[in-house]
């Protein structure tokens, strides 16, 4: 079965250096969701180098820097799970008071509505983060 | 309120260096599941400097490491969370294909029991994995 993420252009990618390409993961109710996802068919962090590892790790910190920039919310989440598709990618989530799972994970079941015009602001943001990203990706790692 | 991480001895500690400690989340449907707590209140991996983030990701990656090789599971998830307890802590999970929750997240619905023998056989190897674990910490980072 073909891996949808072993791709040299994702339909929402925002950026890609050798390494890593990075997308807006596009989730309606959680604007501010970002992916890095190596561009190696790779299952786990430990079946990288250290340094490889060392490098995947700034890319990702720079995304949630940015991410905290811009969208100032209430707290980061990472993950990188696999289980549903064991292509090493790393969830960066904005998470805010009123999203629509906080505390508890995105994955966990949804307990409130955000109201509808602060979502509708917050996704105006979202956008102005992921041209924020291709620029500070940019000067950091190189186009 | 007090943060349940900021504790010098914490009840499931396995070990514990100046800059971190590692308990077992004794998940009793999750055997091999392990926490990397910062010993410092911090909230986000981007508070950390990138020698202290790279050094945190190295000791998460021995835990993963030494977990794969004990428990051979299917896949690894990795999370950092911290929106019940903004304290750094890393979430290093065993998943294996009759886990409860695969290939969904552990905090995802329970879809599945898994059988009663291979529970009792993964909570022995979970043991064996804890000694393994003390033993490659204290070989790599020091007691």
């Amino acid at each position: 079965m073909a891996c949808e993420l072993c791709t040299n252009k994702h339909p929402n990618e925002l950026w890609r250096n050798k390494d890593v390409y990075v997308i807006d993961a596009n989730e309606p109710l959680l604007p501010g969701y970002i992916r890095v996802v190596l561009c190696r068919h790779i299952a786990e962090m430990s079946d990288l180098s250290r340094e490889s590892r060392h490098r995947l790790s700034d890319i990702v910190n720079l995304v949630e820097q940015t991410m905290r920039q811009v969208m100032q919310p209430d707290k980061i989440n990472l993950a990188a799970f696999g289980t549903m598709v064991p292509h090493l990618h790393w969830h960066v989530i904005a998470r805010f008071k009123d999203d629509p799972f906080f505390p508890s994970s995105t994955w966990s079941a949804q307990q409130r509505k955000t109201p509808e015009d602060v979502l509708a602001q917050r996704r105006l943001i979202a956008r102005r983060l992921n041209d924020e990203l291709v620029k500070k990706l940019n000067e950091e790692f190189g186009p």
